[in-house]
């Protein structure tokens, strides 16, 4: 109070006559060992502490305090604290503030006195009883000095019950009033009660979604204020994976670290970013363990399915890099000796070590690191019906549909298990890479651009040279190969979503990503070379990674570009999904195709695919004897793609944004390059607010603003959505809301999460058109 | 007149039954061979082709034959040639075309009949005589069938006299009436001159800048006329280098092929395009001589001074990439024996041979291949006073400044003997590389990172490792003797520019471009460790190379990037500008420096950049004790700096577009992958309309007029310029005045056309705004 009154004294001022006084009773003496001396002897003390300070003399008239008092508290909203809170939490400065004037009551009036903090309702369960604490014959203070072990607040029915009703009754009427689960603090003074302060409750995510439902059905909030009251990142929390907790109980833990970012995650120990890199090739799942990281482990960080740091806090670059991709990250085990020498680590408190290969567990969310391999247990969706029911509400509000980014059946139906309304974008990609595929991949592309050459002469009429011969009969077995195993792949997919639209995405990544890195290739056959001589295969495949070797992949041959090169892409791939629609169709299924491309900058480009891709088509309808029926769209995720849309949109049926790499052009950002450097200082420096790549840029959305006006004037009602990483993002969700998108695709364990934050983003919308 | 009456007979069909008859007379019988007879017995196959082919009789009614005719002419208008024509023209399908008809003139009616063809100037060298040639006693036919040798008109004077002054007479009044030199037909029937057709006559360039000062002159045309009249790529034929004429009578030419793209080009013989690569690389300049080119071979190309194949015609990937590109190039040289093994080349017919590594000299002009290092003479301006009033006129007109893009100060000296008005872009690049900085800048990029992290160690008041401490001072050290050698550059541009803006970009590209290339250090490094063991320093180069490597350089850490991780950069040449600029000032000049920083996406990166900047002009200004004036803006290269130059406005003082990163990021496209590979294909086949690294695209052009409106509507006024290779282009140049900005900038040797097509672009706007 004294700091409250007098503005220019820092309270910090008052401490050190205190403490001096406190150390004169001994070194652990408390403030209730002072005498009744020693307090009239602070009292002057404190005075000259006010005099010095502020040059005037403590005031003695109590209703100059009590001016002074109020006009403190009024000041105080001006303090450097509240203004920075403020800004952050984005509340106006020209709010104001109040001042209540109450008279004190004191809970140390005697054992009917008392004083306590209660919770209306459990607020790590959510059950719905009185949960807290209390001490009889005491002030708050006590409670907080933990001299006396308050006692639960049960206690008091047995103490006053006639106080613990009241107290009961009144926490009830403060939560009707206030509709939500109330944080309380009481006195009460010779038996009677007196209410200190109430505010909402904070609550664990297993709280809140039972409260909100609760409070439904108790008639107190609509299931619409129920839907605002979970925070999205609550949803996402109950949903994640943790470690099996049987399992734990007979776990090794090798050491405790700060719990840097959260989450479970079970890999084998790598003691270097390179050596991560190539472990992930190779399918390994790795834990990253360094004494430190720097931007140059970046890469390690990024493929390690978790990262673990002897130095460094909860703002280490580890730390800090961690939650930014979204990795579980202990931080500051500084009890491990790490020895990247030896490649292996130990604690020098459980004397357990490790070495590279070693599985490990790392538990972000709590700081620990276990040896082996721990089982996780997802949180089944399936046992929270809480949940389900509020998400439920939230798809009653919700304008937008969610649907997911699922490459694989079982990746399709784990997303609809959880809501999701269709998939807005099947990536092809993984089609061409696993098992026996990539080299069946790699057989083609060195052939592809003499066989698509060979092609192109025979169309006009040249006969063709044994080589070229050779060439295309290569090329088209490779391409045939793929085309039955793709079949199946989509089979798959569609009978996953039956009923619901599937948008396939065809190829889009450049051909050399199939190919072995140029670096190694160059330096196996270097080392061959200079061992005697390289085989030819390695010579010729070399010349092949080096002839497609690009400056800028990101903007090279990928994408439509492919597909316009070398165009069995596209035929191949059409004649996949529709010869597999067409089987699932005759089984009695639903499929619901909608073929999209990737990377269209210009309407010609789309133009001159749907040619091909409509020929083929019709080439499949007429072997099959039956029709097939898709939708033709496109990716807007090149800033010419979004700025000329209204040409795009006479081509194209529907749009999806491509975030990602939006984001990457617009800003003109290579993701790769800039998160694990420059982008990183960025944010730190605020020159940036925040990471783009995870939540949508406000220029970025402009231009997707610009695209979809532009889009629809060409044609009304075109179904546009988002499939970029943004689709998952709570606040980018709120972002495309405003823009008028027609659905939000994320990756399945982001389907709960995004279904609530469409809904939320719906409610913000009313609550601004409110005003 | 057959084939034009009877529409469904194709012209062609006539000719075998007129060649057969007169085989009959002998292999190289004419037309004039055959006799009356012949005559008549081929009317009658022609009646029987007609009947043939159109099913009906050829009709002998002439009323009807002339109806016929008429109607024949209108159907042509929907002709595929007229229409391409017509599409490629940018002409009206609806204008629809007229039919006059005549009465027919004969000039073979004896010796006082003649016919001809003339121009009213000459259209080699514009001088004002008429220029054509005539026959006695002839029909048009007889001119072109080349039986006869024509006389020059100037004998018509002999022969007729009276005849060629009313010839001269009318072609002055048509002159007169077209305001343009005409090109005439002309037949005279017995005395009487008949006028059969008159258009504005094609010329060369000399003869066109000739002519349009003379017609000024001579009040025929205003001097707006006279500078619509000249076309950019005249003035630029005007100013190309060409072989020096003494020097090619004693030349030795090796081989003549196609001329498949213009200018004279010197350098040493390659035979692959990565030995082109390395051998510019060492400072080399090459003319890579390939049997024919491929895709792969682009960066060759891109890197010759001109290029020649022995295969392929004026379509073929050597002669469509090199125009694409601006090199000279003799294509389809089949004379040319080229042995990519022996490394050398053979004419068959000369017999001279040369080997890599030889002087060659090429003129894509004429198409010949010369043997040694023929010097070229550049086409003086300062010899061409016809084209400097013209351009004086254009200068009148025109609203853009011109500027110039020059790096160094015999650049810019040559730029402002053009009439550049300012440099738009002095690119500090080459200030790293040159001579002896590149090994300091790379001794300082090894410890940049280690020093900039120390320094703000030690700013933060920790103290420094020895570590720390070495890297600060190596850094330090290098820094500042490139400060000095910077300064340097800087005086001798401002001395170049006294007087007139230079607009000067720090430092933009990725630091790796300056270290070795990553897979040449590494082979090296492989092969040392084979031999047993690479050396340290080049462990330790490599270590830096890959860790500084970066998957898309182009939108990784480079521009205003780089000086924001590494603040030096900024510094050290913020004080070589200023303090080059006041020992300039105080040497009696007046040097205006304008400082641009390149790249910048969101504002607060140029705010940032701006404070650094400011703080260090205030340390140059108070050791110097004098006070520094500069322009501080940015470029607009990067779509999301499009999109936000409102806010990016409160910051910069001036804009300049970066149109070649602002069209790769807005298309998505890297110039250095697309131009060799897909992009050729695009314009090929007309996905794209044009290359837009060449043209303007009309997306980017409306990306940077919202950046204009936008700029403009936070700081009216703003001065905004383009320096991107599209300055100097002419179409591109209509396109920005469209826009509003306030100069172009482009490099020297284009200035003089970008004077001329500012001053066009206004006057295309004037008609517009007329119409």
């Amino acid at each position: 109070m004294f700091g409250r009154i007098v503005m220019d004294v820092r309270a910090e001022r008052f401490d050190e006559p205190l403490e001096e006084r406190k150390r004169a009773h001994g070194k652990d003496a408390r403030d209730t060992d002072l005498t009744v001396d020693d307090l009239k002897a602070l009292v002057d003390e404190f005075k000259a502490v006010v005099k010095k300070d502020s040059g005037r003399n403590f005031p003695s008239d109590p209703l100059e305090q009590l001016d002074l008092a109020i006009k403190a508290v009024f000041a105080s909203w001006f303090g450097k604290r509240a203004n920075d809170y403020r800004n952050s939490q984005k509340i106006a400065h020209d709010l104001g503030t109040a001042v209540n004037v109450v008279t004190m009551v004191f809970g140390n009036m005697g054992d009917d006195s008392g004083t306590g903090v209660a919770f209306t309702r459990n607020p790590n369960t959510g059950e719905d009883q009185l949960f807290g604490e209390y001490l009889t014959n005491a002030q708050g203070e006590d409670v907080v000095a933990g001299i006396r072990t308050p006692s639960p607040i049960s206690q008091l029915q047995q103490d006053m019950p006639a106080v613990y009703d009241e107290f009961n009754r009144i926490g009830r009427q403060l939560e009707r009033h206030y509709r939500n689960v109330q944080d309380l603090e009481f006195t009460i003074e010779r038996g009677r009660l007196y209410m200190l302060q109430t505010r909402d409750a904070k609550r664990t995510a297993a709280a809140a979604v039972k409260i909100a439902t609760d409070m439904v059905d108790e008639g107190v909030i609509s299931s619409e204020e129920a839907v605002g009251r979970i925070e999205p990142a609550q949803v996402d929390q109950l949903l994640r994976a943790t470690f099996d907790p049987a399992a734990l109980k007979t776990a090794k833990r090798i050491v405790k670290g700060l719990n840097a970012s959260p989450g479970a995650a079970v890999g084998r120990a790598v003691f270097d970013a390179d050596v991560a890199v190539d472990w992930v090739n190779r399918g390994e799942k790795v834990i990253l363990v360094r004494i430190e990281t720097s931007p140059d482990d970046f890469h390690g960080m990024a493929v390690a399915e978790g990262i673990i740091t002897a130095r460094g806090g909860a703002t280490s670059h580890a730390a800090v890099v961690a939650r930014q991709i979204g990795k579980p990250c202990v931080a500051g085990s500084s009890a491990l000796d790490v020895n990247y020498g030896a490649k292996s680590a130990s604690c020098s408190l459980t004397g357990i070590d490790f070495k590279e290969g070693d599985w490990l567990s790392l538990d972000g969310t709590t700081g620990d690191l276990y040896l082996g391999e721990l089982p996780t247990v997802s949180a089944r969706f399936e046992d929270q019906p809480e949940l389900q029911r509020i998400l439920g509400w939230a798809d009653g509000i919700r304008r937008m549909g969610v649907w997911t980014n699922a490459d694989k059946p079982e990746e399709a139906a784990q997303a609809r298990s959880y809501g999701a309304e269709g998939i807005g974008l099947c990536r092809t990609e993984h089609m061409f890479r696993e098992g026996e595929r990539l080299e069946i991949v790699r057989g083609a592309i060195l052939v592809a651009n003499a066989a698509t050459r060979a092609k192109a002469k025979a169309a006009s009429g040249e006969s063709l040279t044994d080589d070229e011969n050779e060439s295309v009969a290569t090329f088209d077995a490779a391409m045939a190969k793929l085309e039955v195993l793709q079949q199946g792949d989509f089979e798959g997919i569609f009978k996953a979503m039956d009923g619901l639209p599937v948008v396939i995405r065809l190829i889009d990544p450049p051909l050399h990503e199939f190919l072995p890195n140029l670096e190694e290739q160059l330096v196996k056959v270097t080392r061959a070379e200079d061992a005697g001589g390289a085989s030819e295969e390695d010579e010729d495949l070399l010349r092949t990674i080096k002839s497609m070797h690009e400056q800028n992949p990101m903007l090279g041959l990928r994408g439509v570009r492919l597909g316009l090169m070398i165009p069995d892409f596209v035929k191949v791939q059409t004649r996949a999904i529709l010869n597999a629609q067409i089987k699932v169709k005759q089984a009695g299924g639903n499929p619901i195709a909608k073929i999209m491309i990737p990377l269209v900058g210009h309407v010609n480009e789309l133009a001159r695919t749907r040619e091909l891709l409509d020929a083929e088509a019709k080439a499949v309808e007429s072997k099959a004897g039956v029709d097939v029926d898709y939708k033709f769209g496109t990716m807007i995720e090149v800033p010419r793609g979004a700025l000329t849309a209204d040409e795009i949109a006479r081509e194209a049926s529907f749009f999806s944004f491509g975030t990602n790499d939006l984001t990457q052009m617009t800003f003109g950002f290579s993701r790769d390059d800039a998160e694990g450097g420059f982008l990183l200082k960025y944010v730190e420096d605020k020159i940036l607010p925040f990471n783009p790549f995870q939540t949508l840029d406000d220029a970025v959305a402009g231009l997707m603003k610009i695209a979809v006006d532009k889009g629809r004037a060409t044609r009304p009602g075109l179904e546009v959505g988002i499939c970029g990483e943004h689709g998952g993002d709570p606040e980018s969700i709120a972002k495309v809301e405003r823009i008028g998108l027609d659905y939000v695709s994320c990756s399945p364990f982001r389907v709960p999460v995004a279904r609530l934050a469409a809904a939320q983003a719906v409610l913000a919308g009313a609550a601004v058109r409110d005003k």
